[in-house]
């Protein structure tokens, strides 16, 4: 039974995202009857002569887009294109009209799948990179967002890093991805609904005030790093920029160079204190054809989720998340972490 | 690279949910460096002796709220309190004022958690009761809520079932929960808002009219079993009651008595076509304070989805699903399976 010191569950808001959570230490204490609930598959790579995403193998891969730095062999990032994309690149011209003469609700497929190789060597994680490295491959993905911004059709880009199997990677050499979608996504939208609310009500952005003492984490002097109030996953980090700025790509050189920094920091943290945990990030950004002007409300950011355990049906029902470790305590325990 | 025969990518949006999802066979192919992507755990149930689940060991069970017969220590179907519940049942009285009095976002964890046990044996599983006995499981879902319903502070009932490791449960013993919340959870606000604007748009309800030829697997006298138009996982199915009708638990017996035998039917053609496969079921019905006549755009269904990969950062990210099989293709291949 619960120890009388533990904390009493919560039921949070998520402003941004207008999600409920729910925090319940003593759900961390369950047992379980099936061997093992650790992940799958250890982060551990393959060797690397079989990976396509190593130097040297560039003819393994599908074609490239761009390379960093540009025109040498000895490249330090590449874009390329997914091998077996989610949507097709070429389709820009059949958008109209939908394959489903049936139903209003189809779109043909089109789409930019890309992958970005984040070293040459496949012993090396994103983190390992000096601040610079880290902030290069943030360079690249801007780099290539102003490329996509150029297509019409191409609403929203989600820019996100799957490491170690059970966060859903499939290569284990370090890379993370990007789709360009002729849609604003589900969550986007519902995220921009919910700020805009917000904004209304309060005649403030949702992010701009967002890291109170109890849950910072960090702080650059571009950037704060917090573990969010109504986090859904224990140890989820939000790295947000102090200034009010609605889209990723707008980010200047320093600021790059700043956030590399504030990244690379905050997953040797999470590397250390949870023992090189799968993880994802995702970058929160605003729809590419709404200007600045339109979108007091809306805050771009950098989202971190350790995948400590799976979800249930609880979850999928109902997008209600509990999280077993109260943010205030992970932002402590995540500040005291020591790395060097 | 794609064979010719491959069918392109399609963008779809659900109209019950209101998300997209990107219909894209060619991802079913994509390699993995690591070991293996198959179910961390299988679903093989541990010694029978340590089970608190099983008949006999009631003891070892947080307290019993019905059992199914009543009266009997040969139950069949046994509800008890979660031993490690996210939510507090006795804190009802203690919902107002809010915990946290800095934030208007947050409230006392008050709800209750209960897990229905479906059998006293071990070694059964939920689709090798006979149909009546999974009717009967059905009719403790809807007796149990109609005990929730007494209390007014709750706003809703999320009727989950997990199976097998990757689908998120801990014990192995056949069983399903109940969570019910103080709040009306993320994804049933979204759900009803878009299907309240369906209606609005059409005149009529989103789910009455679901079961085109193209995506019907099944039928009973009073259900239809479907792959949805935009389904976000492969094979999964909704089972959609063929009246109208808003709350789960609005069910007769005639009509939990037919249900019964084709959530049966479902279970073991999916079991059968996809090998015992992790899955998790969940009730979407409505909130309990409102009353039909102001629901006559929602339509309570029950959804079953096979696990049969992870999702990764994009999902996370956008909301937006990629799933490599057609609906139409899944329907078919599922129509056909055959099971005794
Ligand atoms: N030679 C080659 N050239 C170019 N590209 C190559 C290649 N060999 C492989 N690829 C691509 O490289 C990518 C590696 O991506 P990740 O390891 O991050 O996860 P993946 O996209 O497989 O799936 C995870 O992320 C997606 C999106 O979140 C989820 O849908 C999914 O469930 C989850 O497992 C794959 O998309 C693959 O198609
Ligand atoms: N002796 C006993 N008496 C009473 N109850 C007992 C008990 N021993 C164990 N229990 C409870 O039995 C339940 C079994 O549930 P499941 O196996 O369906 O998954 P679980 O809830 O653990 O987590 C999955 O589902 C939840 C909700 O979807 C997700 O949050 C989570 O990530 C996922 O792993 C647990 O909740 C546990 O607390």
């Amino acid at each position: 039974m619960a120890s009388s010191s533990e904390r009493a569950p919560e039921i949070r808001r998520d402003r941004v995202f207008n999600r409920h959570i729910i925090l319940s230490p003593a759900r961390a204490r369950r047992p379980s009857d099936f061997k093992s609930k650790s992940p799958a598959n250890p982060n551990t790579p393959s060797p690397t002569t079989q990976c396509p995403f190593c130097i040297g193998h560039e003819h393994e891969c599908a074609p490239e887009i761009l390379r960093f730095p540009p025109n040498t062999p000895n490249w330090k990032i590449r874009v390329i294109e997914n091998l077996y994309p989610a949507l097709h690149r070429d389709q820009e011209h059949n958008l109209f009209p939908n394959p489903n003469p049936n139903s209003p609700l189809s779109l043909v497929g089109f789409g930019f799948h890309d992958v970005i190789i984040e070293t040459p060597t496949h012993s090396l994680h994103l983190p390992d990179l000096s601040p610079i490295g880290v902030a290069d491959v943030l360079l690249v993905y801007k780099e290539r967002i102003d490329q996509l911004r150029l297509h019409q059709s191409i609403k929203y880009v989600q820019v996100f890093k799957n490491h170690g199997a059970s966060a859903g990677a499939s290569m284990s050499h370090s890379h993370s991805q990007m789709i360009a979608l002729p849609i604003v996504p589900p969550t986007v939208s519902s995220r921009l609904e919910s700020m805009k609310a917000w904004f209304k009500e309060t005649g403030k952005c949702g992010l701009c005030d967002i890291g109170s003492e109890e849950v910072l984490i960090d702080e650059s002097a571009h950037f704060i790093s917090v573990v969010p109030f109504a986090a859904s996953f224990p140890f989820e980090i939000w790295i947000v920029p102090k200034e009010h700025c609605c889209h990723f790509h707008e980010l200047n050189d320093e600021k790059v160079v700043d956030l590399g920094g504030l990244l690379k920091f905050m997953l040797l943290k999470l590397s250390k204190q949870l023992n090189d945990p799968p993880y994802n990030f995702m970058i929160h950004t605003s729809p590419l054809d709404i200007g600045a002007s339109d979108l007091p409300f809306s805050h771009w950011f950098l989202q971190i989720v350790p995948q400590l355990s799976g979800i249930g049906g609880f979850e999928m029902g109902s997008g209600c998340y509990i999280n077993p470790v109260f943010p205030e305590d992970a932002a402590n325990v995540l500040r005291q972490v020591i790395v060097v």
